[in-house]
């Protein structure tokens, strides 16, 4: 089974030299893996083993599949057997009862880790941000906004300035103007986010290569069924949480809410071995996991319900209505340890708060529509550019150099953004303020409008108004921000730190939303007679908010990159905290996914799954081939006949050249081989172990032993002949099949919902064939004209 | 298949004498139903016939279960075809492209009409519930507030008087005041109510029988598979929503929402039928129906995220990614022509309106949580009570005079509420009310405090204050008020009128939650000092607000009935439009779904269902019992043997006889009677179909034919035999098999995910039985020690 404590720093480092994070290094391993035995004692003698029901440690194996179906039925037996001792006495009850309210308790307990390390990440982050620029004289500790707060000699007007804050250069050299302060301090920037994404790239390398990139491709397939020891390990939690702090603390254009998802994911597993009930069970244990990718996402953005609704939509593969309930209170828990901890020390829950005053208006749907194209041209442009430069490193010797390539980059960020005011601070601050509505209190370059002096000044009701210079100014520097935010962007997501790709797609969306709405605005305010603008837009009226057009700019590239609608609009809607802006978001929203659909079906992580061959079935791929069951089956004609055993004609030693010579997770049993018709299914490690045992603990099993599978017993003719071995307790006696005329869109559908690992062909009840998933991907990656060859083992 | 044409007012009589809307009526069509011919003419010669897929008309016989995976396998189909046409010509593109986007039009649809005709029965309730006190003399259909809105006497203090507006009495008598103008009114108020009452179940009872109850759980019932037809026709959404205003008005204890949900669903139906991708396909059809649902809670109560939430989280079965895409557009599109329309005046999208200013302090949980466990008391009390009593309608001769009992029910309601002033109003005054935070505007009874005139009274910020007397009249009104509708509610809700839970539910915990609120608040003032107010309550800071316990306790109810969750914490959210009290709802939520499971784990829709017999097969019902598919399979040990064609050796005389002596829904094929082995399914009709047209169209085709399921030319032995009848087009190849030992907690598995109708059972590769859903809903019940032959056949 999946045990966290598998990954040890000392075994970690085989993957380093891969260029993905996970892909190449799995090519190697697995099918010619040898068979690892599983390391634990058999007690008693064989009747009692076989009345036992087999053990469950190490189902499945690394970079296995697993039978959800059969996990299922696992956990009703456990149950079963619980319901059953629990009416025999009051410490069984009591013991029923805790074993019912363990999901209550895991969730609980993941939403209070997740919140806090989200609230520690945010406070670290912020602090060592501020590190690239200066430091807090008072207590070294501080940010640079904690230490003006704290400082009794900030002025209102002012509140970024307080003497207690030293630049790097006015510390050093005690000069805080001039070109020789200007650059020292740009020097240090550019050296601590060097530093900083220095240490983080070799902390992945040396420690924890599964903490690189964002992580919810391999969640996402982890959730499908798949088995990636160590992807949810204490020390990738670890490792994720240090380095993401370093990485987003370097400046580099990513973002922490992906990362976050996978730290959450990794307390759930962390959790899920408190309860045998949870780390014995693949498929309980995915429950788990996507509640925790909820309580990330909760965290991220301080949005609960969009984090549940993430999950659902974007990251998970089963989800009962069980689990809605969960996710939802993990994500609430989550949310309110985050609040008690405060980061952002305005006790919001939000990322980025905002409030609007202004309606909207019917004819602003248009630029909100044309900002929902830029987001889906941004998404298709992204998903290109990154797959293209992801496959480059996988295939040149780039992907030798990971150090060396974050730290160009790096360099290459921090020397461009330095000199522009909105890329030098980080891009969730950027972001903050070009969602902000410009009150009368704004200091902000981007609110330096025109005002009229006779006009009284309410605090929200501001009209519109002409840009003065700071807005042209800042119009300039936003437009080459977005420039250099959209190419380092598509070269920063991959490498091999953890980079979440939410804030910097957001960060796109919303300069250039932002630049749209002033220029509607400014628009509106010079030609109030058009006929678009004469219905809504008297003179003096505030008609237009630039800082909405930013939000919508936001969600449509946001949503161009992930294609997620529902759960991108409520994440939106939750950090507006208002119905109001629902219909700009939803046609932003629905627009970029239409304009990016018709580009290419896949968002990010789709392309990245595809990219590294991870064995995902994609619940939206519809498959509309008109192939059948039997075009996909296993053995091909040209191939030699199925491998299966007989019910009471194969020997000891027969089996045992079958396993040696074959590498097939189970053999299907037939009545005879002339007859052909199928019994049932055994599992390859369940027969290895319980041949294994027989010979070690049963008188009389020697090779020529004849294996039985049938029900009645045996008869042996004469009493020298060699002990029959009785196997049926190991036989499957209902495995899956369907008929060789069965079109494979219903088989695909088959796998899909009830996450089977392999079917049996039969026709007219002979058996013809077996169909695994790895087929089906296989099949269906062909059908769509890929290489089948890139889809991993299962 | 489901035509909306079907039910007309002369043929819509058949169930009015049933005691439950549907299920006595049911019970004795079917099993012995005619088979009806399909209308329509088969052109061309036998082969074509046969080369043409099977025509589409009335696959489905009403109340039969629909085959999820086939309906998929046409859809995917069609879609082949118009794809692969596509590329013919011009013409053929903007037709698929039009297909493509037909989904997206009918939810602009479904969103349009719903939105109006949710928009049309609010204005018409407000109007005519206001008739039942007096009428506008400006213009008779104005409701009070309309009247007195238009009027430039009404002054600011007393809102609701104004000349314009008199009641019965006064416009009678002249007299406004005394006892006879009070009788008078009463005596008007009572008599409008049983008007209203009468009409409606009249209107139902005559003109569409299905339009009456909630219809949840049918709707429930229709997503999970089932055919009713006319359950959503043209008829019943127009009979449906007239009969609401009607009963609305009553005055009855019963609300519009689940009704409300209904109509959307018809409206969704109507529509499906201008898109034969919708009305030819069930299981497209169900995709529509899902959306429409949302629509339907999202008009209700102006909640389109809370709309998508139920429709996923309570009412659906079959919900894939682009339903939720879709529900959302349906949910949004329905919420903002509601706006339009505007039928409350205030430019609101929601139906409670709220903003409180105050902050929720940890100590108030205790409270909240108690009231959570009321709401679960009251959810088990309200759906034993309820059960019950629609038990007795159903065996007694109640369930024969279903007129007189809503005209009792409605007498008893209106004696009982005219005197107390809290049940007089409608019921979603009263909860908007109860809701409200007592501003320093307020006139009514319920904030009538007790102020310190040395305080300047800030709009927003009230200190808490002593009760005055109105407060604790109110107290004692309400009191009364929810001792009334406790009791009143049980009986209303499932009379033979449009009746829905949601507002009654809601009322009960509205005046709980205002009780304890009122309680906890003055506790706080008198006890300053106890321990618990000592941290957050001190003197003169406004620290509780009544109208969030109201609000709690209403979202406690709600949930404690339905058992509802994350949807009912949203709604909520979405009426209060702050994230601030998610906790308390949450909590409050949960512990009444926990208290209210304690004693019974289905709600009040799925024990609807369960009295009525519908075959439901619930997604949340975990089956855990050891039973095999052996036990389950028909025919039993005692039974004759299954009934099967043979590939090669049946007579058509002997196919009529078979069809003619049972009815079954189909037929397994073997290879021959000796081997059993299985080579296919026919379908009953399909089957009839074929040999009639064969006898009508095919030369040589006669009695002793024999049927030929081979794929081979049978060969005809000699010239004078009769002509072989070729049937293999019609044979499913790929019928669904397990084995007899495949666990039942997996067949049930399987049907509940892959929607299947039947099922057949082999040992190794021999047919042995069959399994249909009925046999696995009579087997849970049995299970689960109910009556199993309360389920109605499939």
């Amino acid at each position: 089974s999946y045990r966290v404590e598998n990954q040890r720093p000392a075994l970690a480092g085989f993957a380093v030299s891969s260029t993905s994070c996970l892909c190449v290094s799995f090519r190697g391993v697995g099918i010619k893996q040898k068979f690892i035995s599983v390391g634990h004692e058999m007690n008693g003698n064989l009747m009692d083993f076989l009345d036992e029901p087999f053990p469950d440690v190490s189902t499945y194996e690394d970079f296995h599949t697993i039978d959800w179906l059969r996990e299922k039925s696992r956990d009703t037996d456990r149950h079963r057997k619980i319901t059953t001792k629990s009416k025999e006495s009051y410490w069984e009850l009591i013991k029923s009862l805790l074993d019912a309210w363990s999901g209550w308790v895991v969730m609980l307990l993941i939403g209070m880790l997740t919140g806090t390390l989200a609230g520690v990440i945010d406070l670290a982050v912020d602090w060592m941000t501020d590190l690239k620029e200066g430091v807090c004289l008072s207590a070294f500790y501080y940010s640079h906004e904690q230490c003006c707060w704290t400082s009794n000699e900030t002025t209102f007007d002012d509140r970024d300035k307080c003497p207690q804050w030293q630049k790097w250069a006015e510390l050093m050299t005690g000069h805080s103007e001039g070109a020789g302060a200007y650059v020292l301090n740009y020097f240090l920037y550019v050296l601590w986010a060097l530093l900083f994404s220095f240490l983080a790239v070799s902390l992945v390398r040396v420690f924890a290569p599964y903490a690189c990139g964002s992580g919810i491709p391999e969640i996402k397939t982890i959730l499908s069924g798949f088995i990636i020891r160590g992807y949810l390990g204490k020390w990738t939690l670890l490792i994720k949480t240090v380095t993401l702090v370093l990485a987003v603390s370097s400046g580099l254009s990513l973002g922490k809410e992906g990362p976050l998802v996978h730290v959450a994911c990794c307390c759930g597993n962390l959790f899920c071995s408190l309860f045998s009930k949870y780390s014995k069970n693949e498929g309980k244990r995915r429950e788990v996991l996507s509640a925790a990718a909820a309580a990330g996402v909760s965290v991220a953005f301080g949005a609960p319900i969009g984090g549940v609704l993430f999950s659902l939509e974007e990251v998970s593969y089963y989800f009962p209505l069980k689990t809605l309930w969960r996710s939802f209170f993990a994500a609430l828990v989550a949310a309110f340890t985050l609040r008690a901890i405060n980061p952002f020390g305005n006790s919001r829950l939000v990322l980025f708060y905002v409030e609007y005053h202004t309606p909207w208006y019917m004819a602003e749907l248009v630029p909100f529509i044309l900002l929902g194209v830029f987001g889906g041209l941004w998404g298709t442009l992204f998903i290109r550019g990154n797959i293209a430069w992801c496959r480059r490193r996988k295939t040149t010797l780039l992907g030798k150099y990971p150090v060396l390539e974050v730290i160009v980059i790096t360099g290459i960020t921090a020397v461009l953004a330095f000199p522009n005011p909105y890329t030098r601070r980080s891009t969730s601050e950027l972001i903050s303020e070009l969602f902000n509505d410009c009150g009368a209190l704004e200091s902000s370059q981007l609110c330096d409008y025109v005002n009229n002096p006779n006009m009284s000044r309410p605090v929200d009701d501001i009209p519109d108004r002409p840009a003065g210079p700071g807005v042209y100014s800042a119009l300039w520097q936003l437009a080459l921000a977005l420039i250099f935010k959209i190419v380092i962007t598509i070269f920063t997501f991959g490498m091999k730190i953890p980079s979440g790709l939410f804030i910097p797609s957001m960060a796109v969306g919303a300069i250039a939303g932002r630049i749209v709405g002033i220029a509607v605005e400014q628009m509106a305010y010079h030609h109030h007679d058009w006929i678009i603008f004469k219905n809504w837009c008297r003179p003096g009226a505030d008609c237009v908010t630039p800082g909405l057009y930013a939000m919508v700019g936001a969600a449509a590239c946001l949503g161009g990159v992930t294609r997620m609608t529902v759960s991108l609009v409520v994440i939106m809607f939750e950090l507006t905290g208002g119905l109001e802006y629902i219909v700009p978001l939803m046609a932003a929203a629905v627009t970029s996914k239409w304009v990016a659909d018709a580009f290419g079906k896949e968002g990010i992580y789709e392309s990245h799954i595809q990219l590294n061959g991870y064995p995902y079935l994609d619940v939206r791929d519809e498959f509309t081939h008109r192939t059948l069951a039997t075009d996909v089956m296993r053995p091909r004609r040209s191939e030699p006949p199925l491998a299966v055993l007989t019910q009471d004609s194969t020997t000891v030693e027969d089996v045992e050249t079958l396993i040696k010579d074959t590498d097939y997770n189970g053999f299907p049993v037939v009545v005879s081989r002339e007859s052909e018709r199928l019994i049932g299914f055994v599992q390859r490690r369940e027969l290895t172990v319980a041949i294994k045992t027989a010979r070690q603990k049963q008188d009389g099993v020697v090779s020529s032993s004849v294996v039985y599978f049938t029900e009645d017993n045996p008869q042996v003719a004469e009493a020298c002949d060699p002990q029959p071995l009785k196997l049926r307790r190991i036989l499957n006696l209902s495995p899956f099949t369907v008929t060789d005329h069965t079109p494979m869109e219903t088989v695909v559908d088959i796998f899909r919902k009830l996450g089977l690992r392999q079917c049996l062909v039969t026709r007219s009840g002979r058996l013809l064939g077996i169909i695994t998933k790895k087929d089906v991907l296989r099949h269906m990656a062909q059908m769509m004209n890929q290489d089948p060859e890139s889809i991993m083992f299962n």
